[in-house]
């Protein structure tokens, strides 16, 4: 089967060439582009015997039928569109290997259809609001997304009429009664599964977020003439929670927590600084175990601050919560990854996926595959031939499973 | 003598109407208000006795002539410009001093004349250099100074003709034949002596500067889907130095260091930053105490880089040595100080001064007084009464000890 591994990255090589930006690949929610994708991929969907569609979402549907009329399906599916200047592999590949997989069936029909999606909108680029695909099969555009307006003033229904489509219809793209489940193939976007040198990594969940704007405030001050206990040095003060911050985190199994902004008034050589204003994000798979640390860290931070002759405020602006991956499908995909001779490595996956709203209605689960060098939304963004081998044949043992279990 | 002391204040506060921008206190090098501090400042020295002139660079000069011809002087002095939206005293209370001290004598004539200079400039904001003024006295206003550019392109040259001044007259702005010293009052300008319970603090040395921009460089990274421990952030290194740099100097007595400035890359919540550019600003009253504290700070973060997988670079754009006061003044001073009934502090400067380059041809010593909340370089900055009297009385039992001391 190795010349599908082979297939799925020349596939995605080619697809990278459809980009509203020449020299990069930025393909955003119904831009031009993202109709040049749709005739290529539905082309090859109509060659393997599916039937094609795009719902008035704007995501690309192709449905193999099972081997009897009106037997449940299970999905496999991913993204299409891209941040900007992005890589060849985010999202696409799991259309990709979706449309791979009904290949490797070789005309062969199973007890279930499989339904192939690529979804419209995933990154949240063009209206600033990620999942506009994937809400459509869950039933959530409601008419406050579609009046969000992109920067060209564009509201979300004008662009989906634009593209030809009739939001009207968006009730016709939820889900088909009976769907079995949601299966995504994602690289990883991050180094865990380099450095642990596994192939694939099976999602057991996605993680909940916590989001927040801290602030110390002291008083500014002369470099030179203000001696160093009679300071109120709001960076220092920063600079101790950012130490703290990671000691929490490192001490908490699967915690992330990261401050990767911060800003300083004056922020000037020969000044200390008066105010110091840090992000704080904050994600674990489980939401108790997550809030727990954020309360240890403010905690942390109200003692640096007291310590300090500083005052601390924060504002959370974000409290999402983590979202379990069905339990039956992530063993499937653990004994399939096994069966097939690589090692199980269960992870959750520190990034939102369209497997995350799909989650809300139907059993959802993700395989994630290396990326290597942790590299993704950048051009050097990539995937290794024998981990989309390793990924595809996982998939085809888990999808003959699910026909086995399901008798 | 307590109307002296209110005199001193009415007169700074008077002098602050001078200005370049109305509703604040900004009066620059060479400026139009500069000129009426002179119609003013020069009309009182006037009636007190002593022969005005403005030099080639713009410094007023009262000379209030000895009992005898040909007999040495001293120099009492500061500076008459002012930091944009300043406050009323930083500077100009100096020469206040020396023309209040003057009046104090009621036409009684020492053994030494008192020349009285108000520098033109000391802060350094219309030409990007400090001590223009003060250069002048010493013989370093060279031909690289003259031809520096303000920002509406007129040079130094040019800006003292404006005024009516001949650049091909500074060498006659020297320093006098036997000026025997120069003793400049200032406010602190920083909050030791409020904290100590002093009004007066008698200056040893004007602080030793290093100062550097330092950066750390990791990798840029998705706050998500990278753990912890795969983690190369150029924000956390940075924190680590900040503590680090904060914990060297207040182990060693009369250090100050500051990282005030701190900018990261890229600076998104949600992304590990891939680089951090801070300042280091270390400043101490022996160079050697200064170059080895800088040493520790260095060594120090690098062993961090190593630690959290970054790389440190730096590089130094000032090493401006200390500037010792004269022994014997500031030795006098002291006893004048305690004469006068109140406690003797003895410090080191954290900013430059006038007296800075004075010391490079004569002995020189500074007295501070208290600055309230620490407050400088804006306009609630101020002095008290009480302080201003303490310091005049403590400068004229200083010079009349002088006097004695000559014999």
């Amino acid at each position: 089967m190795d010349h599908r591994a082979q297939e799925v990255i020349s596939l995605c090589r080619k697809l990278a060439e459809f980009t509203e930006e020449s020299g990069h690949i930025t393909r955003t929610f119904l831009s031009p582009p993202m109709r040049d994708v749709h005739h290529e991929l539905g082309g090859r969907m109509e060659q393997l015997g599916m039937s094609v569609s795009v719902d008035a979402a704007g995501n690309l549907r192709g449905f193999y039928p099972a081997r009897t009329p009106g037997a449940p399906r299970v999905i496999i599916g991913s993204h299409l569109d891209t941040v900007p200047r992005a890589g060849a592999f985010d999202g696409i590949l799991g259309v990709v290997m979706g449309i791979v997989m009904v290949d490797a069936l070789t005309t062969l029909h199973m007890s279930f259809g499989i339904e192939v999606v690529g979804f419209s909108e995933e990154e949240g680029v063009r209206f600033g609001v990620p999942f506009i695909g994937s809400r459509a099969l869950v039933g959530t555009v409601d008419e406050g997304l579609l009046a969000l307006r992109d920067s060209q003033g564009a509201s979300v229904a004008e662009a989906i009429c634009s593209f030809g489509l009739d939001p009207a219809r968006l009730p016709e793209a939820k889900l088909a009664q009976n769907t079995l489940g949601y299966l995504e193939f994602h690289i990883e976007q991050g180094p865990v599964l380099e450095s642990l040198d596994c192939p694939l990594g099976v999602v057991e969940a996605i993680v909940g977020q916590s989001r927040l704007n801290a602030c110390f405030t002291g008083k500014a001050g002369h470099a030179g003439t203000t001696s160093m206990k009679l300071r109120h040095d709001a960076l220092l003060g920063a600079a101790k929670w950012i130490v703290l911050v990671e000691t929490v985190a490192k001490s908490i199994p699967g915690l992330v927590a990261t401050v990767g902004r911060l800003e300083i008034e004056p922020n000037a050589g020969n000044v200390i600084a008066g105010k110091a204003r840090a992000s704080l994000d904050v994600r674990h798979a489980l939401d108790e175990v997550r809030h727990q640390a954020l309360e240890r860290m403010l905690n942390g931070a109200k003692q640096i601050a007291a310590d300090c002759g500083l005052t601390f405020e924060w504002e959370q602006h974000l409290d999402q919560p983590a979202v379990a991956m069905d339990q039956t499908m992530v063993n499937r995909l653990g004994q399939a990854v096994k069966a097939t001779g690589y090692p199980v490595h269960h992870m959750a996956s520190g990034a939102g996926h369209d497997a995350m709203i799909l989650a809300q209605k139907i059993p959802a689960a993700m395989l994630f595959l290396r990326s290597p060098g942790g590299v993704s939304h950048h051009p050097d963004e990539n995937v290794l031939v024998e981990d989309v081998q390793a990924a595809l044949n996982a998939g085809m043992h888990f999808l003959k499973q699910w026909e086995m279990h399901l008798g």
